[in-house]
C-alpha cells in the first residue's frame, strides 16, 4: 500500500494519517511512502501503533541518497537519489495507492498511478487533490475512477477490496 | 520550450499542433517533446514548416532506449530508458511548458512543471487536462497560475512573455 | 546489505550465494538485490534458510513495473520501471555492497557504490568483476579500496566491520 | 557521439579534449556530454572551434535541474534532476561513446554503454579507466571489445567506422 500526500500537515490531518497507518497494518498491508515529513511521517508513525505491526512494515522511498533524511518511523529506507522521479518508484511498488490531501507532488503520483493501472483511493476529508479527484477518471484509458472514501475506515475497506479484485494474495505494498 | 500532450490526436488537433510547432520556431524557441506520436509528432512536424527552422531545433525525449521509436521529425533523440520517468526530464529541460489536450501522462508533466517552478501555458481549445487546469493553481507553493491561452498565437505570446520575465536570453527549450 | 551480481549462475555459485544470503540474515542484515534470477535469486533463496529470517528481510529492486518479474524469494518488491537505472537505487539503498561474480551490470553497480561512498566487498572466489576489482581503488576520491573477501565468511565479517565503522546501528540494507 | 570523462582535467588533457570536440564536429557528429566541468567542458569548448560547428551541436545532460550548472559551451541543456542516473541517459542517447580518462563515474558510463550495445572507443593517452579498459571485453554478452585509440584522430576514425557499421546515416549523437 502506498500512501501519497502532502509534506506538510496539521494536528487534525496528523490524527487522520496516524489512524490510516494503524488501520493499514491491521489489515495486513505494508506501508510505503515518500519517507519524509507531513503526511508521510504521520502515516509511518501510525503504523507502529498497530498490534499487527512487525519491524519492516514501513518503507520510505526517498528522493535523496542520504538515509537519515527519512523520518524516524521508517523501517526500510529505499534511497533513489533521483529527486522527484522517486514518485514513480513509489506508486509502481504499490498494489493500491491512497491519496491524502496533496499538492502538485501528490498530483504527479496520482497521475502516474493512473497510468500504471494502480487502484487509487482518495481520502476525501483530507482535502487537497485527494478531494478534488475523488470519483474522477483522469483519461479514457481506464474505465474505473478514483475511489472516493469519506473516512479512513472506508479507505482501508476500498484498498482491501481492490487488492482482492486484482487477485493479490501477499500484499507487499 | 517543452510541449506536453496526448499521444493520440485527430485532424483538428493535428492542425493546431503543427501551427504551434511552426510558431514556436518562428519565435526563436527550440521544441522538446516526448518524441512519440499524437501531439508530440504533430508539433515536431510543424516545426519543420517554419522559415526559421534549423536542423537540431526539434528534440525528442524518449521513454525507451531505442532511437527509432522517435517520430521522424525529431532531430535530436534523447533516449532515457527510464520509462515515464522521462516526463520529468522533459519538463525540467524546458524554460516554458505548453500543455496540449492531455491525459494522465500530461497531467504528471504539468504537476512536475509546477513543482519545478516552470511557467505552464495551457492551450485551452485543445481540451483535456490543458483545458481543465487553465487558470488554476496546483498548490500553495506558487503565487502564479497555469496560464490560459485561447489560441496558438496567445500560447506563443505567453511563452515569450514568461521567458522574458525570467530573464532568459538564449532559450534552448 | 545489497548483493550485486550476475543474472546467470551455476550450481557452485548458487551454493555460494545461498550461503551468503543465509549468513547475511544470521548477521542481522536485510538483503536487497536486483530481484531477478541468477545470483539475485540464489541469495534471496538462501536468506530464507536462516533461523533469524523474518518475512520482509528480502528486498528486490526491479528494473520493470511488473511485480511478478521478481523471483519468488523476494518479500518486498520495489518496482522502479526505470530499467537499469534501478542499479543506482539498489546500491544507494544499501549500507554495504557485496559484489558476486558480475558482468557489466555489476560493474555499473560497483562504480555507483564507489561514487556514493558505500563500502564494497568483493567475493573473490565467485570470479567476474568481483575478482578483478578486489583490492582496487576505482579513482582518487576515496582512500579505501574494494575489500577482497576469499570466502562467504570473510565477506560477511567485512560487511559487519564496515557497518560498525560507519556507525550504523540499525542496518536496513 | 557521447564523450564520457572526468570532471577534473589538466592543461594537456584539456588540449586533447578540445581537439576531440573539434574533430568530432568536423566529422559531422553532435556531441553530448555530462555538461559540467573538466573533460565535459573542454570537449564542449573545442566543438565551437570547428568550421562545421552549428549552434545546437553541443548537448549537455545534467544531473541537476538547474540549467546554469551547465558549462557555457553547451548549446542544448537536458536537465534530468536524477543525479548520476543521468549517466544512463547520456550513453543511451549516443550512437558511439568515447571514454576519456575517467574515474568511477566514467566507469559506470562505460558499463552502461556496454550493456546497451553501444560501441565504446577508449582514448588511451588520456589515462584513467579509458586506458585500463581499452581492448577489453566487459562480459560475455558481446563479442566485440572496447576499441583502443592511441590518438584523437584514431578515436574519431573509429567512431565513424562504428557508425557506418551499424548503419546509422544521420548521427545525432
Amino acid at each position: 500500500l502506498a500512501v501519497v500526500g502532502s509534506s506538510s500537515s496539521d494536528p487534525d490531518l496528523d490524527a487522520m494519517c496516524e489512524q490510516l497507518g494503524c488501520r493499514a497494518i491491521d489489515a495486513g498491508f505494508r506501508i510505503a511512502s515518500g519517507g519524509l515529513g507531513g503526511v508521510m511521517e504521520a502515516v509511518s508513525r501510525g503504523a507502529h501503533h498497530s498490534a499487527s505491526y512487525r519491524e519492516g512494515d514501513v518503507i520510505g522511498i526517498l528522493p535523496v541518497h542520504q538515509h537519515d533524511a527519512a523520518n524516524q518511523h521508517v523501517d526500510i529506507v529505499i534511497s533513489t537519489g533521483m529527486g522527484i522521479a522517486r514518485n514513480l518508484v513509489l506508486v509502481s511498488s504499490a498494489d493500491v495507492v491512497i491519496a491524502v490531501r496533496g499538492g502538485s507532488g501528490t498530483l504527479s503520483e496520482v497521475a502516474f498511478a493512473w497510468q500504471l493501472g494502480k487502484p487509487v483511493v482518495a481520502l476525501c476529508p483530507s482535502g487537497g487533490w485527494a478531494q478534488k479527484l475523488a470519483g474522477e477518471t483522469l483519461d479514457g484509458r481506464r474505465s474505473d475512477s478514483i475511489i472516493a472514501a469519506s473516512s479512513v475506515t472506508e479507505a482501508i475497506a476500498a484498498a482491501c477490496q481492490q487488492l482482492n479484485a486484482t487477485g493479490q494474495l501477499n500484499p507487499t505494498g
